[in-house]
C-alpha cells in the first residue's frame, strides 16, 4: 500500500476529506478497524464455492455475468445483454458455447469511464491493485492485460475460495437460502474440518409470497420435505418451524424478508386461515377464481401477515428478522422476460413504514427479545419514519444503507439522516449483501472509512469527544453486527 | 468557559465547522449573536413555574421523567418506562411514592452513551457544565456526584424559575395553552409585577378536533366558559372568538394547530353548519351514527374547515396561525394505553402541502395581514413543497426545524433546502419549543451557531458578504420571531 | 475580472469551497471549462429578439417584469403584482400606460436584500457586473445610478441580441414553440444569413393536454395548418406528425413535454380511438356530457398515451423527447385569473416515476434510438426512482437540476444524489431553461462551477483521477448535451 506506482489509482487517503483537521481524525479512527475481522451477517455468496473450494472460473465470470450493478450500467448506454453472457440467457447451452470471457472482458474495459463517480469503481479499483497488484488504471488499451494477470492469479490456490476467506479475515460469511434448499454445502462444510463459518439465512419468499414463481409447487413440496400437511394453515406454519429449525441447526441466526412493501397484518386466527385457503387455492394452476386485483390484494395482505408469524417464531426460536422492501422487481418486462430475475431492472419505490409496519410493532414491537431489521430503498423514509421508529420500539433495529444506496455518499446520508433521532445503537453495522465474493475487503473498507469520516466530523465539530469516537468505530465495525445478528 | 477543565466536554468551537476559513467567519458572526436576548415564542413551558416561582424537583424529574427525547431513547434500548416514572404510570401514587430519583438518574448516566451524535447530548452537555459547573463528562461512576451538584444547585434561589428566567436574557416566553385553561398563572404572573414576559399561545385541539378525548364534553365547557351555545355552529364560533379574545388580553400574540395532516377546508355556511353537527352528535356517547369511515372523514374535514375558520379570525383579531401538522399520535398502542399521550411513539408521516393547504391560501393566503407559519416533519416537503409556497403566498412563512429535525443536521438541511426558493426573509427564526426549561438558553445556542455556521460557508463560497451575513444572523436570532410573532 | 472595485460584490472564486486544497483543483478544472462555447438545448428565450434585433426595452422590463423567479420573492414579501406591471395585467393598455420603469426598478432595488443566499442574486450580480460594468452592490441608494447606467447600455449596438448572442460565445440556443406557432422568425433567421444558431423545440401541450384552455380549437387548428382531418384519431396523428416534420426543417432536434404528472399508457389503436373521440368531444364548448371526475381521468389517460405516441414518433423522425412533470400549475387561483399563467403559483409535487413511466419504457425504452430526458421537481426521486431508471433503460436519460432546484446546492444534490447509481453519462448536461436572455452566461457559469466543485470533492477524496475529471468536466460543459440532443 501506499507504492509510488500504486498511488496511481487507488490513494491510501480515498475517502478521507480534503480538509487536514478531519482528515486527520479519520485516519486516526480508521486505524483502530481497518484490520479488525469482518463480520458478514447478511449477502448472496453461495456456500458451494467454500465446499467444493474450486477455483474461480475468468474474470468476466467473476466480476461481470453475475454483478448487477455493472452491466445494469452497460446495458443502460447501449451494450446488449446477450454479448455479456448474462442471466437465464447466459445459461443456455448456445450462449454457454458462444461464450468469449476475453471478448466481455474488454467491453467491460472500454466502458469502465462509465463508472467514474460509482461505488462500482472503488470496489473493482480495490480488487485490481489489493487482490490482483494490478498498477494502472483499467483501459481499453490494458485490458488484455488485465485479463491475463486475473486469469493467471485465478489459478493459484491463493485465489480459491477457502484461502481468499482467510486472506480476508472474514469472521462468519451469512448466505442467503430458500426453506426448498437442502443446505447440503453448508452442511458439509460444517462437517469438513474448515475453521471457516459460512451459515445459512433462512429466505423465506419462495413459499410466503402467493406471487413468487410456482408457489403452490414450493408449498407442496415444503411440506414434503418436513412432513407437514401444507395444505392446511396449521401444518403450513407448522412445516415453517420445522424448516427455521433445520436452518438453525445449520448455523443460521437470522431470517430475511424481500417484500413489494413493508406492509404487516395481524390477522386472527379464523382470518388468517380463510386467506391461506384462498391463497393457496388461487395459486393452483387452473382454478383462479379470483379476480386479478382481489387476487393481489390477497397476496398482499398474505405476505403482511406472514411478517407477523415470521416475527411470533422468531419470539420462540431466537432467529433475528430481516425486511427488505421496497423494490419494484423486474420493472422492465421485456428483459425480465428474456433474460429472467435480477436481470430485468429492480427499481426502488416510495416506500411507507410508519403505518405498514403497525400492525407488526403494535403485537411484538415491544418485545425487546425481538430483533427485527428494517432495510429501505426510499431514503426520504430515514429522517422521516425510520429513525423515529426505531429509537422508540424496543425490537427494531435500522439495516446499514442498501443497494442503490451502498455507496459513500448514500452511507453518509445514512448517519446523518438517522443518527440525531435513532442513535448509533439503534444501527446493526455493515451488511455487504454482496454476490461478489471478492468484493467483500472492499466494501467493508468503504463503509468504515465512510463511518469514521463522519464520526471524525463530529470530532472536529466538538460533537463527540475522540475517545467516544474510537470505540463507536469499533462497534460499527463488527460488534453491533455481531450482537443484532446474535452471531 | 474555555477554561481547561471544562474543555473536557463542551467545546467553545463546538458545532463550527473544522474548515479554518469558515470557522472564523462563524465565529465572527456567532460573536454577534451570543449574547442577544432569547425571543421564545413557541414553547411547552409552564407558567405556573414562574408564578409559584418553587424550586424544581431533583435531578431526574427535572430532566427524565418529563423529556420524551431521553426516554423515547432509553425504551428503545429495553429500559423499562415503569423504571423511569414516565407518563400516566408516574403520575399513580404508588408510582410517585416508590419513585427514587437517584436511581433513575444512575438509569440515565449508565444509558448516556446512546446519545452519541444527538441533539439531546449537546443540551445535557451545556446545562451540565455551564449552568452547574460539572466539569467531566456523564458516566456511570460519576452519576452520584452529578446528581447531588445538581441537587444542591435546585435548592438554591439562582435556581429559581424567575432567576433563571433572568439569568438566561428571555425576552418573552410564550406557552401553549387550551381554550379551557384558565390562564390564571398567566394572569397572576401579569399582577405580579415581575418583569418577566410569560404569554400564553391559544391551542384549541381539544375544541376543534373531534378525535380529541372527550371533545362533546370540552365543546360543552367552552359554551360555558364564553355563555354562548357551543351546540350550534354560529354559538361554536362565536365562542371561540370569545375565547381568543381572553387569551389576547393575557398577553397571547398566536394560536397554534397540531393536527395529523395538513389539510384545510373551505365550505359554505351551510355544508359548514351541517358538518359540526354531524361531527358534535357522533361525539355524544352513545349516539354514534356514522360508520367508523364515515367518522374519520367527517372529523378530518371539521378540522380542516376549523383551520380556515381560525385564518379568518386571525384576519380579525391579529392572532398569527400556526400550523403544527404530520405527526401520527401514539402509534404504539399498547404503550399509549398504559402510559398516556406523549409517551407512546409519535412518529412523522409523509405530509402533502400543497393540494391540503390550497383551499385555505386560496381563500386567505394573498392577504398580507395574515401571518400563516406552517412546520413540517417531512423534510421532502422543505423544497418540493414548502419553500415554493412561502415564495409564494404573501400569508405564509416556514417555521424552523421541528421535533426530531431540532438538531444540528436537521437546521442546516432546513436552510440549504428553503433559502434557496423562499430566502430567509419568509422563514421566522428559531423557536426552541421545548418542555424542559433549562434547556431554553442551549437550544438557542445550537440554532444561531448552525444559522452562523451556513452564513459562514455563504460567505465562504463569496454567495454572501460578510455585512449582509452580520444583519442576517442578527435577523435569525431574533427580529424574525419579533416580527413573524407580533412581539 | 478580479479587479479590485469589483471584488465588491462579484468574487472570481465564487461557489467554491472553503477548503485550500477541493478550492485549487477546482479552480483547475474550471479553468479548462470556463471559456467553453454555450451550448443551451432547452429554454425560453424568444426567436423575434434575434430576427428583428431589435433593443431591449428598460430595464425593469428587462429583468423584473418577465420574471418569474423575482416577482414571486418580491409578492410573497407583500410587493403588489400591479406595482410591477407583471402578467395579462401588466400587457392592458392602462397598466402600459401607467408603467414607470424606474418605479419598478426602485421597487426592486428596495427588496433586494430578499434575494440573499438565492439563485436569482447570484445571476443577476454576474449581469450587473460582467455585462454593465457596475462596481458596488445594488441597494436602494443607487437603484437610479444602476437604472441609469443600464438604459444607457441597452441602447448600445453591443447590447442588441444578435451582438449579445455572439459575445456570449453561444454556440446553439434552442427556443420552445407550440405546433400552432408559424415559426416565421425562426425562417426568417435561417435565410438572415446571420451566424447564431436558433432553433425551435416541438412542445404540443396546446393540442395534446384536453385540459388547456381552448383544446378543441386548438386541435382543429392543427388540422388547418396541416392540412389533415384532425377530428379523427389517425388524421390527428398524421398532423403531429406534419408538425413536428416542420419543426424539424426548422432546425429542431427535440420535443418538450410539460404535464402535471408523468403518467405514460400503452393503449390498443381501437382503445386510444375511443378515448380521443371522448376527449375531443367533451373538449366542444356545450358537449360536456362526462362528469367532471371521469373528464379529469380521460384527460389524464390521453396525456398519458399522447407520450407513448411521442416516442413512437420520435423513433421515426429522430426528435429527442423531454419530459418535465410535477408543476401544480396555477395554484393561486385568484392571482392566476386575475394576472395569468406562469404569475399564478406554480407548486412542484410529490411524483410517481416507476410506475408512471413504465408503460412507455416498456414499449420504447430498451430502444437506444430513442432518448427521452426527465427532468424532475421532486428531489426525493433523484436516488429512489430516476438514477436506478436511467441506470438501466438505454432509452433513459436525466435532465439537469429543474426550475427551484436550478441553483447551486439545487445541482450540487443533484450530482450526489444521481451519480452514484446513473453515473455521468446517463446525464445531458445543462439547460439553463430561461426566459432572460442575459442571465444564459451566468447559468452556464454557476453550472460549470459547481460541476467542477463536485469533481474536485472526488479528486480530492480520490474516488477519481484528475485527468478524469478533466474529462468530465468538459464533458458536462457541452459534449453531453451535444450528444443527448443531437445538435
Amino acid at each position: 500500500m501506499g507504492a509510488p506506482m500504486r498511488r496511481q489509482f487507488l490513494h491510501d487517503n480515498r475517502l478521507f476529506p480534503a480538509d487536514s483537521v478531519t482528515r486527520a481524525i479519520a485516519q486516526r479512527l480508521f486505524k483502530e478497524v481497518r484490520d479488525l475481522p469482518i463480520v458478514s451477517p447478511h449477502g448472496h455468496t453461495q456456500a458451494q464455492w467454500f465446499a467444493s473450494n474450486d477455483p474461480f472460473p475468468d474474470p468476466a465470470r467473476l466480476f461481470i455475468v453475475p454483478d448487477h450493478y455493472i452491466f445494469r450500467m452497460l446495458y443502460s448506454q447501449g451494450v446488449k445483454i446477450e454479448d455479456l453472457g448474462v442471466g437465464t440467457y447466459g445459461q443456455t447451452p448456445e450462449a454457454q458455447k458462444a461464450f468469449d470471457a476475453r471478448r466481455v472482458w474488454r467491453i467491460f474495459a472500454e466502458h469502465h469511464y462509465l463508472f467514474r463517480g460509482t461505488p462500482t469503481r472503488l470496489w473493482l479499483d480495490y480488487i485490481f491493485q489489493n487482490l490482483f497488484d494490478l498498477k494502472e488504471r483499467l483501459t481499453a488499451k490494458n485490458a488484455d492485460a488485465y485479463f491475463d494477470a486475473i486469469s493467471e492469479a485465478l489459478a493459484t490456490p491463493e485465489f480459491r475460495p477457502r484461502a481468499l476467506y482467510e486472506d480476508f479475515r472474514i469472521e462468519v460469511l451469512a448466505t442467503t437460502d430458500s426453506p426448498l434448499d437442502s443446505l447440503e454445502h453448508h452442511l458439509a462444510l460444517a462437517k469438513s474440518g474448515w475453521r471457516g463459518r459460512v451459515i445459512p439465512t433462512f429466505r423465506p419468499d419462495a413459499v410466503v409470497d402467493p406471487d413468487y414463481a410456482d408457489f403452490a409447487t414450493n408449498v407442496a413440496r415444503l411440506g414434503e420435505m418436513t412432513g407437514e400437511d401444507t395444505s392446511t394453515w396449521r401444518g403450513y406454519l407448522a412445516a415453517l418451524r420445522k424448516s427455521r429449525e433445520r436452518f438453525k441447526a445449520a448455523g443460521a441466526t437470522a431470517t430475511d424478508h424481500g417484500h413489494p412493501t413493508a406492509a404487516t397484518a395481524d390477522l386472527d386466527a379464523i382470518e388468517a386461515t380463510k386467506l391461506f385457503d384462498r391463497v393457496l387455492r388461487n395459486a393452483q394452476p387452473g382454478t383462479q377464481t379470483e379476480s386479478h386485483a382481489q387476487h393481489a390484494a390477497d397476496a398482499e395482505l398474505f405476505r403482511a401477515q406472514m411478517l407477523t408469524e415470521m416475527a411470533r417464531m422468531s419470539l420462540d426460536d431466537g432467529l433475528v428478522m430481516q425486511l427488505h422492501p421496497g423494490a419494484f422487481r423486474n420493472h422492465n418486462a421485456d428483459v425480465h422476460t428474456r433474460f429472467g430475475r435480477d436481470v430485468g431492472g429492480d427499481i426502488p419505490t416510495a416506500t411507507d413504514y410508519v403505518h405498514a409496519l403497525r400492525p407488526l410493532l403494535n403485537r411484538f414491537g415491544n418485545d425487546a427479545r425481538l430483533t427485527l431489521i428494517v432495510f429501505t430503498l426510499d431514503e426520504s423514509s430515514y429522517s422521516r419514519e425510520l429513525a423515529p421508529l426505531a429509537g422508540h420500539y424496543p425490537a427494531l433495529r435500522l439495516g446499514p444503507a442498501w443497494w442503490f444506496h451502498d455507496s459513500p455518499e448514500g452511507m453518509m446520508r445514512f448517519r446523518e439522516l438517522t443518527t440525531e433521532t435513532a442513535g448509533f445503537y439503534n444501527t446493526v453495522g455493515f451488511n455487504d449483501d454482496t454476490r461478489a465474493f471478492l468484493s467483500i475487503p472492499t466494501r467493508h473498507d468503504v463503509a468504515r472509512r465512510i463511518d469514521c469520516v463522519f464520526l471524525a466530523r463530529l470530532v472536529a465539530e466538538h460533537r463527540l469527544e475522540e475517545d467516544e469516537a474510537r470505540e463507536l468505530a469499533t462497534d460499527l465495525a463488527g460488534n453491533l453486527a455481531r450482537k443484532a445478528y446474535r452471531l
